[in-house]
């Protein structure tokens, strides 16, 4: 599945837009940001998809984790925001 | 309920040390944040505060939202952060 990565120059209703767009597909979705602002912006854009996503009856919540990941040779600390659908799940039969 | 406030000078570790006993004690908790540095640092701090938590056996989820809010008498767009245990919704059979 597709990793949306976010810096702290894009859009929140840009990256909300392709939040929503990949949770109708897949019903979850992955997010990268390194840094204050990165994380910032990735944080609003959950904001603002859940306006979107509720018009089509969804509810999405936030798990965030930490993650390591290697950018030109060095060594950083990423946080990642799995973005999940909160389904009530209805029994198979 | 208690309102964390998290601003960019707040220590992630303590922050999570916090929302661990507001969870522990009431099943969810509420963050503010005020900039950038403020939004990261909460992020953060719901990070480690799931490793503590996960150690008794609650699994819990971030839901961002906007808050318009006045500091100083000037109006400010707040992040707030409700911070709830995920249900795992048993059928009723």
């Amino acid at each position: 599945m597709e990793l949306l990565k976010v810096s702290s120059n894009s859009n929140p209703r840009q990256v909300a837009g392709a939040i929503a767009s990949v949770i109708r597909d897949h019903g979850h979705a992955e997010i990268q940001a390194v840094g204050a602002g990165a994380v910032n912006q990735a944080t609003k854009a959950v904001a603002i998809a859940r306006g979107f996503l509720e018009l089509d009856g969804l509810d999405v919540v936030l798990v965030p984790t930490f993650a390591k990941i290697t950018i030109a040779g060095q060594e950083r600390t990423a946080v990642k925001l799995f973005i999940e659908s909160r389904q009530v799940l209805v029994p198979a039969h």
